[in-house]
């Protein structure tokens, strides 16, 4: 019989199937991808071709190179089609009295994750994972200091079902100056969870899923990696610190050694594991002014692209998961 | 310089690209559509073929035709892969007294829009499309008996990227027995407007619609068809009764040819001008028990799949929406 799952960090339900339900060798058949050369010459983003990309924002490069010139291992530029523009005000516009819009200021950042055409987080090494992580917290926290900014998504794109049309390894940052509708609902979720019991639901959340073990990918010191019990797609997988933090803005060089620990492994298995699936992965993350809230607790999601989303999803947002988290759970933490 | 843009009943922000845009031509490539035939002798949804899926619930068929039997023009049945099962009950389950979750109960139905495998809506002529809407209608209120359920989403998958993997017409009804959380923020959203306004807030935007007209794409007496202020995706359509009405449960017989008659249209539009996109329809209404409010109001969202949804959308669910909708409206508008 089907189950339909709450999650308890959002309240929203979903429907793990079992009738059409799936098991990971069904999901097994990406086979039409490409074999991709290290260095490819048009491409914008590989090392030497630094002109056709605007200027870079910040580079960690080797010591005596100038900026956007070779040198660099991990590079952020903004986007040459960013979706928002960094010149704007916050006042709102009324078309006829009724329909609000505003200046789409914002900003839009393209981290290039390394000099390697064909390099991707599913294969990376260790290092590479590390400073991909560190530049995101360092961009994070300068687009913080604008005032008319208040919240940043960082998110990857991987293959073309999720979204992406250029292959050279990049992740993204949209700072906005409005905090997204579904990230306020998850706050007044996790608020009115903080009132009624006094401890953050995540904090819980990590609690029970430890104790229960059955959905737990990984576990390390720091960080646990496991597949939450109403995940909305097959394979869902969220990386989540253990010790309390509302924003990634904080996260330590030493933590971010850690987690690049458990995102690699993760991201190994589901390369190997599912072939290379199509994926999109996003850092969950609290608004500036609530960077130090006790209810909000940040984490990575991990969601590969195997089913499409169709009308019911998008009618009802309620979603068909066609792998029981603790069968994705169960294959994932093998030879992890 | 792009746009934020608030929808004024979720009050969810979108943006409206400029740096991306594109113009309807831009999308007009989908050639690897293949050519159907009209019948196919392995189509479970093929007139002959009734055996090979589970009973039907409705049919219109000809007189004196037994039910499972050719003869019919629209048929109902079960899905044989049903994501959720009508035996089952309430009671919800709390797994290590945090995590909760209920049986998957509730009603799958798919609905065989016509017997012929290679019809589809934006091709049907319009006496079929009045008896597609019908049956929705029938089933719809069917299912409300159900003490049990309180929703009904009624939606059709049109393409790959859209989740479908059959080919013959076909639309789907899942009732739930929860309201989703969507569909809750939506009702919370127009209570609000409501309870600032004593109007309903989709009366509202009809009004500033008809009055701006650039988004328009089709007045008839009693329809509206319009692209969105803050329309999501390009080329989403709209179509609204122009009469307060919450529910689609109530829609007349007279109405429902008059919403074929829209419909029609727009899906060829759609069919012609952006060469048999991907999409899917969803008919937003009333839970059951807010059939009757002032507040609510249902209308049909048709959104074509033409822009992958990719990391910022997934973590943020704000879209990036690659043409203005007054341009979309305006394509749409040509030659309707």
């Amino acid at each position: 019989m089907p189950e339909l799952r709450q999650d308890p960090t959002t309240k929203q339900w979903v429907v793990i199937a079992t009738e059409r339900a799936k098991r990971p060798e069904d999901y097994s058949k990406n086979l039409d991808k490409v074999e991709l050369p290290h260095y490819s010459e048009n491409c914008p983003f590989c090392p030497g071709n630094e002109a056709m990309t605007p200027p870079e924002e910040l580079a960690y490069r080797c010591e005596g190179t100038e900026p956007d010139t070779e040198g660099w291992w991990v590079r952020v530029i903004p986007n040459k089609f960013a979706a928002l523009v960094p010149n704007g005000g916050l006042g709102r516009m009324h078309e006829s009295g009724f329909f609000r819009s505003m200046e789409g200021v914002g900003k839009h950042e393209v981290v290039i994750e390394s000099p390697l055409h064909n390099a991707t987080v599913g294969t990376m090494d260790l290092r590479q994972i590390e400073e991909i992580l560190l530049i995101y917290r360092d961009r994070f926290n300068e687009l913080s200091q604008d005032p008319r900014f208040q919240f940043v998504t960082i998110f990857r794109n991987h293959g073309k079902l999720a979204g992406t049309s250029l292959h050279h390894p990049h992740s993204q940052l949209i700072a906005t100056p409005i905090v997204p509708l579904h990230i306020r609902h998850r706050l007044e979720e996790a608020m009115r969870y903080y009132d009624d019991h006094g401890e953050c639901v995540f904090c819980r959340m990590l609690d029970e899923e430890l104790n229960v073990q059955k959905r737990v990918v990984l576990e390390t010191e720091k960080f646990l990696a496991f597949v939450p019990f109403a995940s909305s797609t097959p394979f869902e997988t969220w990386i989540m610190p253990k010790e309390h933090a509302a924003t990634y803005g904080n996260i330590s060089i030493d933590d971010a050694k850690k987690l690049a620990e458990v995102l690699s492994r993760i991201m190994k298995k589901l390369h190997s594991g599912l072939n290379d699936p199509d994926y999109n992965y996003m850092i969950y993350t609290a608004p500036f002014k609530d960077a130090n809230g006790n209810w909000y607790h940040w984490f990575i999601r991990i969601a590969p692209r195997l089913n499409m989303i169709a009308g019911f999803e998008l009618g009802s947002r309620v979603f068909i998961n066609t792998t029981p988290p603790e069968v994705a759970a169960e294959f994932l933490r093998q030879e992890i």
